[in-house]
């Protein structure tokens, strides 16, 4: 039940950093260590490198702690009725009585993650500030208090098997909404209604297969011209039409309990062009190559390389400005690999890469296929493959 | 077009507290002094207390930009694509050229937001953090750099003229929610195809309103049990299916254009009990007559009491354990005024607040009913009045 590959490797991390325990905020690292996927950012974990961590929860989420935690102890305290104390002293004061008499010299917490996933309910939530860090001086006044950030996003970079299944089953889900996707594709229809269809499905599908909490962030542009504005981060979904011969963009952000996919599909309404067509060859043929060129032991640079010299070789280099894939898991995009052209990380088994190899052209359209891809022993494992077809 | 009420009070603020310019980074507050809502949290915005504001934005949105920035000048860096700096350095690098030759002594910026808004894109977003304030103190090398966030969220409370119509609008586009919510509610629909539902028609109806950018959050408990867990800050929508007789209570948060809305409405399938129908009734009761309370002077505690009081004449003070309401506007939640029994703050024109007591009885039902309520010069607005009927 309990992921403790990653509670011992953790463990062993801190070990060699002198790091005698962690308190972590963000949803994406109490997730990591705990099984706990918080509802809204104010649960708190206490990791420490000896002995059992301690979760500290509002209790109204008593159940769903309970339902997912692994072995994490649970403290709670009262949230949002009125005899409850304000939450930061509630966790202060817990977080006191854990310290007592552990003489922890080095404390690791999240001083400088900038790019942040959501708890459940994305609508809000908490991120670790100025009031965080001195609630952390104060109760741990005679320790070093340490920036973990970088030790935590290198240490989420190699999956264990555990989140492997996890990521596996949020890849499988997006399929039903490149699947929805698909069918709705038509004359007629807007980037909007196509992106909350998507997002409806998703959820509705997903938490029917074992998942709890299922959201997607689905963006859907639409036609020529919103489609290759060159490359974005994320599509932008508008009330454009679809007219015949147009090309609408899927770029789906999807959460499963916690973890994280990321796809995209592309589809054209009516009769594409024969350029199209090429053009929709040449980004399936350049991310299956990626994908194949993928294994332990190779560069980020090598497998950019194996997508960027088909679209080379077919006349479309200027059209392709980004890079090949990202790292992903615990958050829609994570810091590495990164398949790009100067990339000399070399990829490990267990890492997690998006493969996305796009062409955008001016009159034409943007074009882009993106899977899921996990480094295995020996070459590449596709997560929840789903059919390439531009019709 | 311009927020100009906004932008003379934000600078006598600012005049007040010595500020020469603030740098922002977080959306919401982009948003607050700019009128451009961020796609992803890459957006800074250096606001002077003399001249024009700068906007620093990743150039994949200059069209969304061009779009709603009132008149800060515009200044793009590449983003996203191969040849594109570092963000850090490209934001860093444009704020070294604004700072120029400036002399500012002070300069403010977001040191202490623990509660943030997405961006539009809430699937991951930038927060500002060390390196944030590290490239500040690189720029800012000879000014002493302030907190703002008290000032921000202070100034944030008393809704402008522009705002108040952007927030009327969110509580209007809500409506489509509510109303498909109570179109869907029946024997054999679960929380999460509620939900789904609820979310998908106000992005596609919401958009039709003149909004460009809509997305909700809905959360729908289902059944005794669920909905009557006490209290939760939101709801959790699981795969239960409604009963005969079943409550479904949902908790709908809202963003459009950047302007939040925060609705809920409750339901029963099939016939109500007596007991559910009287609860109904003395929450909604409650309900009118602090939205009747509210008027500039008043207490928070006093518009508590006028829904409380109703609930404590009808026997069910023990059920009611929260607050009447709390501010919203640029967020989901904000931090003024607050609607509770010791609640000392006056209310003042121009506060936006929820107004949503309820009772959460074990075996019968969690039942509550919110609007969004401004304080006008004399009473009180109900933003997209909605009817309010249990079946």
């Amino acid at each position: 039940m309990a992921n403790e590959e990653r509670l011992t490797r953790m463990r062993r991390a801190m070990e060699a950093q002198r790091l005698d325990a962690l308190v972590l905020r963000l949803p994406e690292n109490v997730l990591l260590l705990s099984g706990f996927w918080p509802m809204i950012g104010a649960t708190t974990l206490v990791f420490p490198l000896h002995g059992n961590s301690v979760c500290i929860i509002p209790s109204c989420y008593e159940q769903e702690a309970a339902k997912s935690l692994w072995d994490s102890q649970r403290v709670f305290y009262g949230y949002g009725v009125l005899e409850a104390p304000n939450p930061a002293i509630a966790v202060q004061n817990s977080l006191s009585a854990i310290a007592k008499g552990k003489s922890w010299k080095r404390v690791g917490y999240e001083a400088s993650f900038e790019v942040v996933a959501p708890s459940w309910n994305s609508a809000e939530f908490l991120v670790p500030a100025v009031q965080s860090r001195e609630m952390l001086a104060n109760v741990f006044a005679g320790s070093e208090l340490v920036d973990v950030s970088v030790l935590l996003q290198t240490q989420r970079l190699q999956k264990t098997t555990y989140e492997i299944e996890k990521l596996r089953l949020a890849s499988e889900i997006s399929c039903f909404g490149l699947d929805m996707f698909e069918k709705l594709v038509e004359v007629g229809i807007t980037g909007v209604e196509l992106a909350a269809a998507v997002e409806k499905e998703v959820m509705v599908s997903g938490t029917k297969k074992g998942a709890d909490r299922v959201r997607a962030f689905a963006q859907v542009a639409v036609g020529p011209v919103e489609t290759a504005v060159g490359y974005r981060p994320n599509e932008v979904s508008t009330l454009l039409r679809m007219k015949a011969g147009d090309v609408a963009l899927l770029e789906l952000g999807l959460v499963v309990d916690g973890y994280w996919a990321d796809r995209t599909r592309v589809r054209v309404a009516g009769q594409p062009t024969d350029e199209q067509f090429k053009i929709f060859e040449v980004v399936r043929k350049a991310q299956e190559a990626a994908t194949a060129a993928i294994k332990p032991g190779v560069s980020g640079a090598y497998v950019d390389e194996a997508a960027r010299s088909v679209i080379r070789e077919a006349g479309y280099a200027e059209y392709f400005p980004h890079v090949t894939g990202h790292g992903l898991g615990f958050r829609y995009h994570e810091s590495s690999p990164i398949l790009a052209p100067q990339s000399a990380t070399e990829l490990e088994e267990g890492n997690l890469t998006s493969v996305e190899p796009g062409i955008y052209k001016k009159l034409v359209g943007g074009f882009r296929i993106e899977d899921d891809v996990l480094v295995t022993a020996t070459a590449a494992e596709i997560f929840g493959p789903f059919p390439k077809n531009l019709v």
